[in-house]
């Protein structure tokens, strides 16, 4: 079995996964998001997950989180020792739909790569090809 | 002057831009974001915005699309012939915050490029590095 948490600052965890509902349908709850609001801290967040994940020795735990080296990212990094636990920084919508299309069995190292390296393909400068003979405004 | 636009299907964008707003402070209303929701079409929104853009062409509009090839993002193509539009697809927060810092002014090609990688550089996977002594679970 595997869970997915989108883990941002605000409301940018709740608003993907409301996209990737929209995109793909029903996810059996198998992804869900955690938000950090001004006030709260995500090491309280990341220690009563750890407990979870502690006890659910079985389930692949894969964390999304927003910024590398902002405070969700770190707070969850203490998880990484988890043998059943991976981590991944700078989500975006690419990321959620190849890992639950491309990469839906249990993640080797070099599959944690290949996704990295596919999210980051996802981004790019659009432009569109203009003939010369083409007006441009 | 510059407007950004973060554009996706579902909340996506919306939630992105309350996690940008948490971080950055008032944005001074320079970002704002786009839905797609069932039964609507982006080429409708698409077609409403060039004439805004058409009509405010001493200001830089810089597009944040959810997924390349997508409807949003195809869509929004159209608009970067217009020469004070620039259109990225896979936006996470990283390209965002690097938007309003590193890349305040007016981006050249070269500076969409730049930015491009350095959203891309966000997407990392993340693992704590761990002694050999240490205990792992």
């Amino acid at each position: 079995m595997r869970k997915i948490i989108l883990a941002s600052h605000g409301d940018f965890s709740k608003g993907l996964l409301d996209s990737v509902k929209m995109i793909v349908g029903d996810l059996a709850n198998c992804v869900n998001s955690y938000s950090l609001y001004p006030g709260q801290s995500a090491s309280d967040f990341a220690l009563e997950l750890e407990k979870t994940i502690v006890e659910d020795k079985e389930c692949e735990y894969i964390i999304l989180s927003d910024l590398y080296g902002a405070s969700v990212c770190t707070a969850m990094l203490r998880l990484t020792k988890l043998h059943n636990v991976k981590l991944f920084s700078g989500m975006n919508l690419n990321m959620v739909l190849e890992l639950l299309t491309r990469f839906s069995d249990k993640l080797t190292t070099e599959d944690a790569e290949q996704l990295s390296k596919e999210s980051r393909m996802g981004i790019q400068n659009v432009t569109l090809q203009i003939n010369e003979e083409e007006e441009v405004f």
